[in-house]
């Protein structure tokens, strides 16, 4: 089950980044290499420092496999993007609870300290996004818009709060990635922004 | 007294990461990921390229904490940046001379040659403030004003010219902080730049 | 001969990221970064990916010697640039070549899959280039122009489809490398280039 979501964030993910890149017109190449970004960008930021070598998608096909259809079907289905948004936008947020839910684990099975693994289950869930944009030539879209990183973090929260009550792995898993996947929806529906910092 | 001094040059590079993303007009979220890569980057690629994973910042809460503080505070003070510039511009060039030092020792610690000892330092020292300006879509600042990187090389030449006459550590230590931090203060009030390169 | 090869290409890699970086009126020490991350970026990042620390360059003086002189050459030679873009372009090409092989090798050595052996010898020859162009703020060429990546995968293709015939490893080698320079001149001089892709 848990497989299975990360197959399909993982899709969404490499989807957002083909989609991206093609708006920027790159040739195919260029737009296969932010699809792999996108998707395997946190996860591979993760590992290099936990240091988990060689990094997790170079130990199988499985996800250069994913990565591969993913783009393929951002190919095919480009000119009807428009009809997809809804789906892929769905996609991309289960994407965002179970890369959470995996760099937290990650984080607790070398003994690191919740607030580190909260950290690092938001790196893995945002970073692939953070490299999309910056390979695009843009200021990251997590950094000016969308609450997005904020929700990994009250996930994060809400994960090792329920986990002092001694709950099971799995309910622990299914509620936090219900909680990060509810926000995300409600944030984007009712449109809840932050406010943004200037000095002066 | 050396871990204080990297307490200081810590909070000093997050505030001026958090100073330049908000600036940015980015949301706070934002501003703390870049206080955060500010403050933490140039000594998590050190960390990564020898091999020490973890890397440092994730193995207790300390740096988490200083650089919330450094946050706090860059939000708190952000109307009355002005004043401050002189102090902020003070802990920033004590972070640089520390983290020089602390990236020279970390490279002898493992065997490695002087020359890229002194690389170690400098890219922990300036790697912060590039990633903060590419996340903020500039030319790194550093590549392109103000002699920077330049004075953390010379202060390792200088570290390892006196480690020649057998100069004890702590010795050793003063002498290149102060002769970073004087060079630096030197450097800014008369003004001292290398020329800029054009090919044709 | 191979190592002749890779400082060859090193040194075409440093000298075509210090000409960027001049080209973007940078001063000398920003020139000396983006010479030295154009020439070692991609075997750092293959290196931190898979697990070999202290990264190859930094075992000992050989790369930043070599780096050192290159931009040395690139500074002496700026003027007459555009006589030497033949040279250049010729050992680029070479460089191209010997850091895909050096990354499949690599690969090889610690039993991953063929594929991921193409995807680090792609790395190992593409990212130097777009780590250059994101330090200095472009978006990276090879997604934008000439086939680059994709000549190094085809390499890698062809390397170990000769591989199953049992081909020794000297004369993989040199066919692989002969491949890859032979494709690149015709794609350059044929102006091969992949469409673009855009949705909608």
């Amino acid at each position: 089950m848990f497989h299975l979501l990360d197959i399909i964030g993982t899709l969404a993910f490499a989807m957002s980044g083909a989609l991206t890149a093609m708006s920027k017109k790159m040739d195919p190449f260029g737009v296969f290499i932010i699809a792999f970004v996108t998707a395997a960008g946190g996860g591979t930021l993760r590992d290099v420092m936990i240091g988990h070598t060689p990094v997790g998608w170079m130990l199988n096909l499985e996800y250069v496999c994913i990565i591969s259809i993913a783009f393929v079907l951002a190919l095919l289905f480009r000119k009807r993007f428009d009809q997809l948004r809804t789906s892929l936008f769905l996609f991309d947020t289960i994407g965002l609870g179970v890369f959470t839910l995996i760099g937290l684990e990650k984080g607790i099975n070398i003994g690191l300290h919740p607030i580190i693994c909260i950290a690092l289950g938001t790196m893995t869930a945002c970073f692939g996004g953070v490299t999309r944009d910056i390979l695009c030539n843009e200021i990251p879209v997590i950094f000016r818009k969308e609450i997005y990183a904020t929700i990994c973090i009250l996930g994060g929260g809400v994960f090792f709060v329920l986990r002092k009550f001694g709950l099971e792995n799995d309910i622990l898993y299914l509620i936090t990635s219900l909680v990060i996947i509810c926000v995300r929806l409600m944030a984007v529906k009712w449109k809840w922004y932050l406010p943004t910092l200037e000095h002066q």
